[in-house]
């Protein structure tokens, strides 16, 4: 999951972008910057974790009701999966 | 939303039990309670404010896609609206 | 905490303002009001509380740091309590 | 910042293992691991990530607090730049 190739592809990159990031903190870090600076990063980092999750249930959302269900019981037992796992991760 | 009056009840009682944890807050402030257990407090409501959103997000889902759409372009519109709204509070 | 009044007043209106949103939130869904406008409300009223745990903790640490501790213990306990709040709320 | 050794130390290592993660997640995904444990990986990434904001955060006041500050006016702009980090970045 994803698993349309252009699903994981925008995932992957928002992985990559994210290792990047932290790459660059580190190197802040290594160079002594300053706390501010530091904060700022560390908050950016913050917003792209929250928007890679945000991707990622967008996406199981698209695969899992962006067709018809088969029957009734898929289509309940799809509801019930997608509706655990906000509760789970809206937080 | 929600339409169906059990969830607007389940709905409503987390938003009348928010407003319950705020007066007591605002007691307990006033008789001077220390930080630590006001913060405490803050917290508590914090957490039911993140129940009550994955709570409308829910029960919107199952009102969304618990019945099979009517059409492609009815189910795309559903899928479409439910991505942005986790794209928009999930954070 | 806090213990000056002005403090005091400032966390108070925030409490109260907080709890006029859940007022107008209930209205809202007690007159059928859309998802996506409750939403809103919802996620206005988690950037108050936020804000709230925010003012509760900068008042504390005025309180704490505004004047110079009486010696090295008492500053060492402050900065203890202090970092231990940051840890238990900033998530 | 933060300065000491011992401090820059225990952040890096934090950042490190972020970093760590990121790659485990990438690699969980290249192998068309399931949404369910993407998404919890992605939690575990988050709550790491909160974590070295609250190291740094706290890093921070130990040291603009754990030593006496030389004058009122110092001692008054570390207070102004601490609370005001707070307010940035609880959230």
């Amino acid at each position: 999951m994803p698993h349309s190739p252009e699903e994981k592809k925008k995932v992957l990159a928002r992985i990559r972008r994210i290792r990047g990031q932290c790459e660059g903190l580190e190197r802040a870090l290594d160079a002594g910057a300053d706390c501010a600076p530091v904060l700022q990063q560390i908050a950016a980092i913050r917003g792209a974790v929250n928007g890679l999750m945000s991707e990622v249930l967008e996406s199981h959302l698209r695969e899992q009701f962006g067709q018809a269900a088969h029957c009734d019981d898929d289509r309940a037992a799809r509801v019930a999966e997608m509706t655990g796992l906000i509760r789970s991760y809206l937080k």
